[in-house]
């Protein structure tokens, strides 16, 4: 084959990108300019909302090549990457999706650096549902991108383009932020893996954050190994974020050979009417059972009850900290269910916010206990279902809800969390199985999830590009 | 000598008594007789504002003697002990120095349980700022106690009664409540120690809280390691609080033969003028020097600065979810420093709570990180100095808050401390040491204090008791 056809048919996670480099097959300045090439062919224009110059991005490439020519290459060595838009990189404007947010950012954010360092390339920023509030993706009134699988579904949010960039092969992996959800779900509607470590465990410095007292960067990408390798770059410890958290020393919880996974009761559990989610998720459960797994039945109460806190709660009042200013100065820039939800922040109080705040460290408390007595995991569904595009702008409020009800409590109770592709519906859609387990317990979640995934079949995003494994 | 007058002349420190009782030179029911003669005799009415009714407390007395005639006596065997009126024990009301609060408690707090079930004595509860909302032990509108040493002083609050019972020898050790220096200034200003855990590793659950999110039972002592044995009866995780951790491994930390301590700069230094304070501070610091201590200079700003947090701060507005509803109910029955400083909630929103939120949190990284970096322990001074009754009552707001410089910061930022009698000055009131340290290094903190303790000589509250070891 030549290094032309070899390189356009090349699925781009880590161990096929890394073995090509290893064999002189194509180097990471070739990567670059293919990379530029299918985004160029890309017939979706709205996946990225920026790129890197592409002499910036192939002198970063043949920087690399040459700094490392004769030395160990770094973890993520030309492996090419992109940043939701609510991530600054200096110089460059975080715009949210919001064209009125175009200040050129002075510092890039903490992750951005250890990416940087540990050799990865840059190659834009990729759109996402405005300010990050949305699980639909469809919520940037400048356009929105599609579904990787079908142009008239939804891309899932609010890291939408982050997810189809990886899905489509256009990068490695995206770093998103994740919320209620905004990395899971989209990864889980476009046959990716989404990670999401615990609160604190990965730095919020240089994010436009939602709740900077509980958001936390997701990873996106084709296989469980090339996510673990991301976060152990970006993962530690940072004066720049209070919300920083040291982990207890529990932290390489290992995987046991036979494990316990909750499910919920059966009246708790609800696809919205979606019967191939529903025969997805028992399939998944099926695979779950082959690597080890034994199901027990958990009270979902406490889970779901800490739903509420993301939306319709004083909580809101964080995302009217980074973001009243703008909506109150451009009220014309700012998608209509975006604005109402933040300025809904107004009406609360301070005792208000106490008292949630009580709420919530008592049910944190109940889903851990929870979880500790009974599973080593809780097993959902990512997302209970998908939707048309259309059906979502007709229905803005009620189905991007619908969309979170199995993804909105694992921040507020400091859980990890991590959506395998299960392999495709009938209707050739995708759908995710979420694992999520108790703070700082993300070795274990990797140890599952690479298991449930290999189990499956391990494919990589929309399967149109080829692993070294498999040629 | 004979039963009558050994008893009459003991001191109640843990030592003492459980000698006393291997020796059968009396039982606890000889000791509930004598506390009761002693309350009786006791010329300040205000210390206590609840007792247990003799009969119960001997019945106690008793059933323990018979429990444990045959078996190991457990840590807190026969030991008389106090709590704050704001702390929950069934039956009782929980007045908080409020009449108004009369409401019999269905449940006693767990520390209480704790207590009991450690073989600890209760014999009643004790006199307090109003709502644990003072620092000089004379904001309850139906009468205060006086400092053991000087009635014309004030007690030091808010756990004034509790401190004041442990010094003149009522109790063997008293439990009140610390939010910003509430166990540790009335401790110092009556010569006992006052140990004040890290939030987290006593639970709050039956108590009238202040802040739900940082306040922790202090314990007020004779000496430290009966501190340290009382701490670690009621020590441990509470699903009942949701404020309850789990402490990390490193909780065990010792102290080494030298360590260092930290200073703050010489302007950040102040005694509102007391010379005599300055000279026991100075005083106290060779003391410290002589146990192994190494001074070095630091900047108080991270600290200093989460003063702010305790009164004119959305965190007030935890006091007012306790508190809002009898203050409005029953506005005559209420001190009007204490009213002003609740009401005030009313004007903080949940945005303004969660930038508070973000402030606390960088300022508890820098000054755990300041720690870290610098010292062992934080050497300040537990009260920079100590006022009249009338001048209080003359000067009610801003005398307060000069007592809480040296206190306020240590439970928003998460530390634990300790503080210790340094000896009385030469006009005969007592002044106290602070040790402070990083979270959970409680056991760091009693080696060091016990040290301290021990070269100053180790005198017991008001003196006039004999210890164990002194006969």
């Amino acid at each position: 084959m030549s290094r032309q056809a070899e390189i356009q048919r090349a699925a781009l996670d880590r161990a096929s990108l890394h073995e090509a480099y290893a064999e002189g097959r194509f180097s990471p300045v070739d990567l670059v300019d293919e990379i530029h090439r299918r985004i160029a062919a890309e017939s979706d224009r709205r996946i990225w909302l920026h790129l890197a110059p592409l002499e910036e991005a192939r002198r970063q490439a043949e920087a690399l090549r040459q700094q490392y020519a004769q030395r160990e290459k770094p973890a993520l060595y030309g492996l090419p990457y992109g940043l939701k838009d609510n991530i600054h990189v200096a110089g460059l404007p975080t715009t949210a999706a919001c064209s009125a947010l175009r200040d050129a950012a002075r510092e890039s954010a903490t992750v951005v650096r250890r990416l940087d360092a540990a050799g990865a390339i840059f190659i834009g920023k990729q759109n996402l549902d405005q300010f990050a509030t949305g699980l639909v993706g469809i919520r940037n009134p400048e356009g929105y991108c599609r579904n990787a699988f079908n142009p008239d579904y939804i891309p899932g949010g609010s890291s939408s383009g982050s997810a189809v960039a990886v899905a489509k092969g256009h990068v490695t992996f995206s770093i998103g932020s994740d919320t209620g959800g905004s990395g899971r779900v989209p990864a889980a509607l476009n046959n990716i893996v989404g990670f999401k470590p615990t609160p604190g465990l990965v730095s919020n410095a240089g994010f436009l954050c939602n709740n900077r007292t509980f958001d936390v960067p997701p990873v996106l990408a084709l296989t469980v190994p090339d996510a673990r390798v991301v976060l152990d770059v970006i993962a530690g410890y940072d004066p720049l974020d209070p919300f920083s958290r040291q982990p207890p020393d529990d932290r390489d919880f290992l995987a046991p050979p036979r494990f316990r996974y909750a499910v919920p009761r059966e009246k708790q559990l609800t696809f919205f009417g979606d019967a191939h989610a529903e025969v997805r998720y028992l399939a998944a459960l099926d695979n779950l059972r082959a690597i080890g797994g034994v199901p027990v039945e958990i009270d979902l109460a406490p889970f779901l009850a800490a739903n509420a806190v993301i939306f319709d709660s004083p909580f809101i009042a964080e995302r009217a900290l980074t973001y009243r200013q703008v909506i109150e100065s451009h009220p014309e820039a700012i998608h209509p269910a975006v604005r109402d939800a933040i300025l809904n922040a107004r009406r609360f109080s301070a005792e208000e916010t106490f008292q949630c705040l009580y709420r919530l460290a008592g049910l944190r408390q109940a889903a851990h206990a929870l979880l500790r007595e009974t599973a080593e995991v809780l097993a959902l569904p990512t997302a209970g279902t998908i939707y048309c595009c259309a059906e979502v702008e007709a229905n803005p409020v009620e189905l991007n809800a619908n969309l979170g009800r199995y993804t909105y409590f694992a921040n507020p109770l400091h859980l990890c969390a991590v959506s395998i592709p299960t392999g495709l519906r009938p209707d050739g859609l995708p759908f995710g199985l979420s694992l999520i387990a108790a703070p700082f317990r993300e070795t274990m979640l990797i140890q599952l999830g690479h298991r449930l995934h290999t189990v499956i079949g391990g494919t990589l995003g929309d399967g149109k590009q080829e692993s070294g494994n498999s040629r």
